[in-house]
């Protein structure tokens, strides 16, 4: 085709909307709070603190009646006047500083980003405000549950991963886009997916297909499993980040679509599952955003070996990190009681190999979107 | 909202192109030839053989006249009837005989579905096909280059990475994209960019910005920036994969648009730069179908530090393998002749440190684009 020179209509100013406006309040009101009893502090000549709730296992419950991860609420008291704890204090006001001016300017800004705006030399001194961007990183959690705004709130995001397709249209910082209409590529999920930026529109959709790698996605979009089984289609290439989390929650809550995951039949798939449906410990306050605790797994599973007669090829043997990985997995409280993942994970140590999902190739190319999945949907045999 | 129920509209089965026809044809052709000439052979009480062209340095040269790297004419014989030869002849065959399989089904498979459709034990042996997917991916490379038809034409893809939006609409497989409407996500660009899956459709775009990291490429988006310069966005989250150079190819060379880069300062982003520009030595062959002689490498320049001022708090100390990659890349033939990049690597190596297109936060959240990109656009201020 030839070049079109034509004047580009420009793409209306995003409004913000009033739900943006308020938790932009909300969090620049927690930020001037904690920032307010610091100051008091110091003007009371008294030793001005912070308390960070502890995100650490212990500090971390299952909730049986919610079915997800929650933190405790024990805290640890951060000090200025405090050796130990004098830097750590620093780099929390440092980073309440950075987020409270992304949120003036209403803009966001990596993890990385973060680390960088926050960095300067002491002055009269050789030593930085933060050694490497781990400690910033860490600070920054400390800050979501401090301030209980998410990462997202304060403006923050991370890499982001996983793709989407399907019978829905969304809004995305006020565009229109129809998932149905992606091509091969699909639409990048985004790693901030919080209701004032995406906005669901249309949807017909009947469930949420989640895969665990892009390349398998790839297969479902190109077999069009997601127009044939009136669904939306997945993927957060391995460990999904909190975008995608975000994403299916909402996906699940708020237009109550089921959530069926296919991942690898190994520890990684089972752990893929578990922070999914319960949320992990490190983020466990996170949890009420983006746990779905219905998320099913549909497999593949231990016994698929034989009940779908694959050869022997598709084994992977488990290493010793697999089979303690396995044996922790079926020692966490959530699968503890339930007597199908017991026997699953049980079947896996037993079998003493793994297998990935691309291994249903072996049997034929389009044999996971023609055969596989839609019989376990039809038997609804899943694992809960 | 409420979940709507409504029938989907299905969308129209794509139909096969001339183009996409008769590259099926090509390949068919290809592979068939092969087979024949085994086949051949064999009748004859020959020993069979494969010509495989070498994928080495000593057989990738540069072509300082089309300013790009390109494989040599050397070829290895790869015989059945040889002992050190036999398993990978066999190799050969078989993901010959898939590709076959792939190309008359119309399906695309990911290099580790190709594994697995090549993977089987041997009869009465435990010899497997494939002792890992580093086998069959080699062995895949092998028969792009002898039936010189693209890994894209055998209908492989590999792991996906990368987005787009901009002032262009695309075609992806009968699905017209705007990727002026796509949100803060963007457009995933697919593995396969061949023309007979993605079309340009409408574009005022004067020029392509190519990003390092998706990170960097979200605060462009953020910003408009592709709105305000009228321009197209791309990232490849570090090393572009071959979708990506592909893509970055065919909007310079069927668009005839400028393509910039905006890469770290350090070895790694001068690699990307090179690999973007003249093509990478292990894909030589592919050279002509990605690479993109003309690209500009817009920044980080290690004058930076000093013409913006940064502070030190930016500088990565270079380690040795840093120092000794740079080095390389200097003495690299289309590196050398280059009177400013001899000049830019030799500062690099004088400043003893690296710098991140992210350490310009530490002026401003928007200094990269509001500020550094403009002005080097401004001055076309670029080394080529």
């Amino acid at each position: 085709m030839a070049k079109k020179k034509k004047k580009t209509t420009p793409r209306p100013p995003r409004i913000k909307t009033a739900a943006a406006k308020s938790r932009d309040k909300k969090t620049i009101a927690g930020i001037e709070a904690m920032a307010g009893s610091v100051v008091k502090s110091s003007l009371a000549v008294r030793d001005p603190h912070v308390d960070i709730p502890l995100r650490t296992v212990t500090n971390t419950r299952f909730n049986k009646k919610r079915r997800m991860l929650e933190m405790g609420s024990n805290t640890q008291r951060r000090n200025l006047f405090n050796l130990g704890q004098a830097k750590k204090f620093m780099q929390t006001m440092l980073l309440a500083k950075g987020c409270r001016e992304l949120v003036g300017a209403d803009k966001t800004l990596s993890l990385r980003g973060m680390y960088y705006m926050s960095l300067h030399t002491i002055e009269g001194t050789k030593e930085k405000t933060f050694d490497d961007q781990g400690e910033s990183d860490t600070i920054l959690e400390d800050l979501e549950v401090a301030l209980d705004s998410a990462r997202e709130e304060l403006h923050v995001f991370a890499k982001k991963r996983g793709t989407m397709v399907g019978n829905i249209t969304i809004v995305d910082n006020g565009d229109e886009i129809d998932c149905r209409r992606m091509g091969t590529g699909g639409y990048a999920i985004p790693s901030i997916c919080e209701p004032d930026v995406i906005q669901f529109k249309e949807c017909e959709a009947d469930f949420v297909l989640h895969v665990e790698k892009d390349t398998v996605w790839s297969r479902f979009n190109e077999d069009r499993f997601w127009e044939e089984h009136n669904c939306i289609l997945t993927e957060g290439s391995g460990q999904p980040p909190r975008g995608v989390r975000r994403l299916l929650h909402r996906l699940h809550h708020e237009l109550k679509l089921p959530v069926y995951c296919l991942l690898d039949c190994d520890p990684w798939g089972h752990y893929i599952y578990s922070v999914i449906k319960q949320g992990s410990i490190n983020l466990a306050f996170e949890s009420q955003r983006m746990a779905v605790p219905d998320a099913k797994f549909m497999g593949i599973r231990a016994e698929d070996y034989e009940r779908c007669d694959l050869s022997d090829d598709v084994r992977i043997d488990l290493n010793d990190r697999d089979i303690t990985r396995a044996k922790q997995i079926m020692n966490y409280p959530w699968f503890k009681d339930k007597r199908l993942w017991q026997r699953e994970i049980k079947r896996l140590l037993a079998n003493g190999f793994k297998m990935e999902v691309e291994s249903l190739i072996t049997k034929d190319i389009s044999y996971v979107t023609e055969t596989y999945v839609p019989e376990r949907l039809a038997a609804r045999d899943f694992l809960d």
